[in-house]
């Protein structure tokens, strides 16, 4: 087993050890998704989870006196880095449901509680929503604030952002926010000037001296406290979703320290964004406003519907777009998603979207984070273009997932993982001191997006709409007519040529270090860079070239024919989609800023490339590619099993291999089977009638099996190594001095899932995919020969790619 | 069995006797749906589908010799009014992919033939989005001008409908359309004035003559061509997408009937709508050209991933809605719909609402049907309307599916369904005679519907806007100030509520009846006359009383603080919610109507009321009732199965039944078998090592059983009565004189689903519904008990909710 790190740190110690409950403790763990373990369940979660086969049938059969009638505390629950069964979970709720439907016949309170039982979900999900939005906006409060605060101060107090600091001051267009009194650079505060040299060196040397000191801190928060805060989390809670247990990943540690560190980390300057991590941010909400309600606390099935919304709030309050939001839980992040969790996703997203609406942190009352407003239409020659943009989005999502996943695997096997401060200290030097002196790169990137996309008007003085005013007739309400470039143009695009290099190079080994960072921003600015540099050019040819053919007819002079903030807007959503390989939820996240329905066929015509062109350069998207490098047992829905192989070819044991380890239903006292146990690692056992017809019975987890033995032991008299136990519905007499039996029949799942060993292994891959398996049992006619993991899938997986299948590492 | 119909006929007569094989035929379904039935399969698609256990595996294992090597036309393929089996379906499908793949590593042809394999869904998406979109386009066109000329002819062509004949004229604005000189009403064209009573009333016979005549010749070509092109085709593409195969149901004649029948339906005022049928029409634009592509043409599973995107496309043309037809698809009909589909509906939807854009139907280049523009925002206390509003449109919808329903089966179980043209004729002249009177019924809903949504404007010149125009102050863009409500809105408000109440009686037996309706429409009309009238009463309310404390601070003299279009809007959503209880594709689609997120919250809030009033009242949506009505085997996947019973209460045989019929793999002759089938009607049997262990070997589906030894029987030499039938690996030697054996291991399939008796029903029903099976054998201590198939199950829910087990009818 190789070296497999997290963000930069070794994850093996994860696994085993002390270190794994150092780490738990740290992340808050045992009082967030732990919790299950500590409290006991309830009489009807024992009850349901594991009886529905306890001869306790409609059938008249009567119930089995057994001694384990009283729930056993921790049967039925999950252990860190292992997989749910969804099956059971499911099962579980619906029991629990059933408990109350029938109660609630009884008296008046009972109905009450039916009725706030099924409203829960909804107050969760206001919850999950308002915390979010409320956070979404303070985290865009404080990291515009501290973004400003590398280049100067406000004299009115310095709470005070640029933009907030101008208001107040008579100047009050934005634009003449560089001629605002009241906002002293860091030049003209120590040296009293802002012109010359020397105030230019200072200004330089404390736009780095504090995004260092962001940096530090933020590095140094997340490996004193949360060690789970670093990255984008969209790979961990992918996997979660799919039915992982990381305890302590969505803790309220965790929460604290991501969303403290997420302002610094934006603030310092670093080519990463938050969008990705604001998703993680909401999820912790989520997780620990499930522990209100006990139909979340305790199933974890259920907990995951939530968590999927909460995936869809996070995209929300990320970029203002609710319907994008929730496509984007479903399309990407999503394992189970069923159509009640769509409808809640959607109610959250919007409380959400509106929370931070009525926050306000963007000073304009606007919803959305790239507010985009085009005035002219697009022509269908254009498409070459934005297809050329979509190669483009292709093949730098391609690169950028191989190079990223090269440097974390270096990361991992090398020297550079062990030191995380000093690799983030150098980044962060190295981005502020190349970043200073290009104003593109000095803004915050997504102030940059937003000025890419942005359509030049008449009254903008910004340096990218310095064009030539040649005959200015406003002929139609608020288009302009293409114009010749200005000199200052011409700097901006040479200075967005090195802008895009820059970013292309830096976001690399940005992404991946032990800090809270996303990919959504940079990757669209490198996106919106080349495709504003591509808009230009096409605008500046058309303009010169109007009696070319090709734009004849749509470009005459004085017309307003090419959009350069649309091909931005073009190239950011290529570039997004060819690093994350999102498809409907990216348009319609981008649809959603523009609200145009027009607009949709560029973008879509771009992602669809960016797609086609990265899916031909390397099939996994980057968030897989982060789920494969850190070997999380995730088995991808969007892929196919495409292999001949049978299930006898999968299972354990293999040919060569001794025989299954399985319980008798009859046969075996408590020495046998605790020897079993400790000889085996294997998280359950097959009860069979007997070794020699090998018939299935059931199936029983080792967990329950173990908690159950060690509980007997210390509570029930008389039962010692010698006992006998029993999985059958009835015990037979025992002779007269033999000590009590041990009846496990409760413990038992009495459906285990079976297939035969001549089923295919694309239908046993789909089964696992939608029914949520953990493990199932291989029988050949009728009798039983080996079983199934998850694992074991996820590893023939591995070996029929060509990969190794060591690199699975949790199951 | 109950006298169970279809759109007011018989559909007893669907399942067996001649008038089965006559309905197809008129159908053309031999052509379209069953082609799978006449065309051979080929090697691929028999080797693969059902061989996956032939021996061949890679264990080294030599392949069987059989004499049925040579693929069986016919075997693996389906009877009508059957369930698909979804496993072996896309088994099917990947085993052709893998062929594919492999071939193509041989020769650059089959290199290109997989690029065009893996590009022909891509195709067949933009084949559908053109084919449906302009479809739409020429039913709007022609439904538009059908309708107006029910009241006048355009004197410079009869082909020119009203709006497109006085754009010809001379008076441009849409306003006086009742002063264009070539437009005459036929009063002016047969006695020569449009004034008087006797003008009217001639005008009023030829209105409700021009309606008959339409709706009889839309009855008698749907009775006589296309008995499947009736009703909104919803609930039957539900049950295929699920799974049913109706042959001819989507076939070319059900096109070509269904948008003729339709346009004339539209027509002739009858209070139905176009979208519902839309969606039909799209799916059998769909299916007819799946027929191209043999990867689609032969495979049930991959053809139904198509029709889920042209249930989009559907939506997507009838209210330029992309993203809500997508939305559609997902949340209301579809069943399987993976994330391809998904992104390759979005597609095929943009595609077709771009085509129908091009086509221009509503001349005003507008992609949406219900164009809304809102100038003002809306306050918080105005929830409460639109919550009233939502309240409103949930007890319209339980009421209207209730009364709807009793109507329908009153067709089916009296004399009323043996007169479906004169119960067309007597429905038709009723809406006639009392729509005409009242301009709001006369003009078409889809028009009133606009006119109700919108907002005025200064220089709108309709009833609903005569408003007193005091101190029009122009304030800000375009926003007008509140005012009181001239005399024509009073008379205005009259004409609305008579029309309200006329809608929502006669919208009930409208829809069933033997023509295409859709529910859309009608359902929206309702809520939109409802949400006018309280939204104008709070106009008046707020104008009148600016100084209550309600008011106070928002609606101050002179602020433009209610909007009644808006009002409108939430209603008719509220309406169509209660009826459909679709929710997210519903908001999402208001949405794209008006293209603001402001307005989602009121759509949403009034969504979710009238969702959960009418969920309480009643817990079917208006397909679902109608399934139910039919009698489809569809099994729900949004209501919850709840119910503690087990795999051995549910299965066949029960306990008192004679055991369940098997064959063994051995030991069975060819007339044994054939005595077996002949004396039961099951759809497979299990096979077993024998009779004594009732260990399971495999299944074998009864069509594929009858076929094979039908086909050996006639080309096999030497296979008679008595000639025994091996399913085993190996043929034992047989003894001298005895005939040739029959080997059928290669129709046998070697993986079958199975529970134990113990399984829980709610993980049964949840495992037939995520997996799509026809059916799954039951197992006790790995003995074979009994078999569960689809129809035993809907059958058991359908007595657990206290209903008739016998109305489900088919399997």
């Amino acid at each position: 087993m190789d070296n497999t790190g997290y963000c930069g740190e070794s994850f093996n110690s994860l696994q085993s050890g002390t270190s794994d409950e150092d780490l738990v403790e740290i992340a808050g763990a045992t009082l967030d998704f732990s919790s299950t373990d500590d409290v006991p369940p309830l009489d009807r979660d024992y009850g349901s989870g594991v009886s529905y086969g306890a001869g306790e049938g409609p059938n008249g059969i009567p119930k089995l006196m057994d001694l384990l009638d009283e729930p056993v505390p921790g049967v039925g629950t999950y252990e860190d880095f292992n997989t749910i069964d969804w099956v059971r979970e499911k099962s579980k709720d619906r029991d629990r449901h059933r408990e109350i439907a029938i109660k609630s016949k009884e008296s008046t309170w009972a109905l009450l509680k039916r009725i706030s039982d099924a409203f829960s979900g909804w107050l969760l999900m206001l919850l999950v929503g308002l915390m979010s939005g409320a956070l979404a906006g303070g985290i865009d409060i404080s990291a515009h604030w501290m973004t400003d605060l590398k280049e100067g101060v406000c004299l009115n107090g310095f709470w005070f952002n640029h933009e907030h600091c101008c208001w107040n001051s008579n100047e009050t267009t934005f634009q003449e926010r560089d001629k605002c009194p009241k906002w002293k650079s860091w030049a003209e505060l120590i040296v009293g000037t802002n012109s010359g040299p020397f105030a230019y060196i200072m200004n330089y040397l404390m736009y780095v001296s504090w995004a260092l000191l962001f940096s530090f801190l933020a590095v140094s928060l997340v490996r004193a406290f949360a060690p789970y805060a670093c990255g984008s989390g969209i790979p961990e809670i992918k996997t979660i979703l799919s039915g992982f247990i990381i305890r302590g990943y969505l803790g309220k540690w965790t929460l604290m320290i991501k969303t403290i560190t997420l302002v610094l980390a934006v603030s310092s300057g670093l080519s990463l964004g938050k969008e990705g991590p604001l998703v993680h941010v909401a999820c912790c909400c989520a997780n620990i406003l499930c522990h209100l309600f006990t139909k979340y606390r305790r199933n974890e099935a259920k907990r995951r519907e939530v968590l999927s919304a909460a995936a869809a709030v996070g995209v929300s309050v990320a970029f203002g777009a609710p319907i994008g939001g929730v496509l984007f839980s479903l399309e990407e992040v999503s394992y189970y998603f069923p159509l009640k969790t769509l409808w809640r996703s959607f109610f959250a997203a919007l409380v959400a979207a509106f929370t931070l609406r009525s926050i306000n942190p963007f000073g304009n009352s606007r919803l959305v984070l790239f507010y985009v407003e085009f005035h002219s239409p697009w022509h269908l020659l254009e498409l070459i273009p934005f297809i050329l943009l979509g190669i483009f989005g292709g093949i730098w999502g391609a690169f950028f997932i191989r190079a990223n996943i090269w440097w974390c695997r270096r990361r991992k096997t090398t020297r550079l993982g062990h030191y995380p401060v000093l690799e983030v200290l150098v980044v962060t030097a190295v981005t502020a001191v190349l970043a200073f002196p290009n104003s593109y790169t000095r803004m915050s990137t997504s102030e940059l997006i937003s000025e890419l996309f942005n359509d030049c008007g008449l009254l903008d003085s910004s340096q990218l709409c310095n064009y030539s005013n040649v005959s200015v007739t406003k002929s139609s309400s608020d288009a302009l007519p293409d114009r010749p470039a200005g000199p200052d143009v011409y700097t901006a695009m040479w200075q967005l040529s090195l802008a895009l290099i820059f970013k292309m190079l830096i976001t690399v080994v940005t992404f991946g270090m032990k800090l809270p960072s996303g990919l959504f921003i940079p990757s669209m600015a490198v996106g919106a860079i080349a495709g504003r540099l591509l808009g230009v050019g096409m605008e500046q040819l058309a303009y010169y070239h109007h009696d070319w053919v090709i734009f004849r007819g749509w470009c005459s002079p004085g017309a307003d024919c090419i959009t350069p903030g649309l091909y931005a807007m073009v190239g950011a959503t290529a570039c997004l989609g060819g690093v994350t390989r999102m498809t409907v939820s990216l348009v319609v996240i981008m649809f959603e800023l523009t609200g145009g329905l027009e607009y949709i066929v560029p973008l879509m015509a771009a992602t669809m490339t960016s797609k086609w062109v990265a899916d031909a350069l390397g099939r996994e998207g980057i968030y897989e590619a982060h789920i494969r490098l850190n070997g999380y047992p995730f088995l991808e829905s969007k892929e196919e099993f495409s292999h001949k192989t049978l299930a006898m070819d999968v299972m354990r044991p293999r040919r060569s291999d001794p025989p299954l380890s399985v319980i008798t239903q009859d046969g075996m006292n408590v020495e046998e089977v605790e020897s079993l146990i400790a000889e085996t690692s294997y998280s359950g056992f097959p009860v069979v009638v007997s070794h020699e017809s090998q018939r299935l019975v059931g199936f029983v987890q080792r967990r329950d099996l173990v908690i159950s033995i060690d509980n007997a032991r210390q509570r029930q008299e008389g039962v010692v190594s010698a006992s006998r136990i029993f999985f059958t519905e009835y015990t037979p007499p025992q002779p007269p001095n033999s000590p009590p039996p041990l009846k496990l029949r409760g413990i038992m799942d009495l459906s285990p899932f079976t297939v035969t060993d001549h089923t295919a292994m694309d239908i046993v891959v789909d089964i696992f995919r939608k029914l949520g398996l953990r493990q199932c049992l291989v029988t050949h006619n009728g009798r039983l020969l080996g079983i199934i993991t998850k694992k074991d899938i996820l590893k023939h997986m591995a070996q029929m790619a060509n990969r190794d299948p060591d690199s699975i590492l949790f199951n």
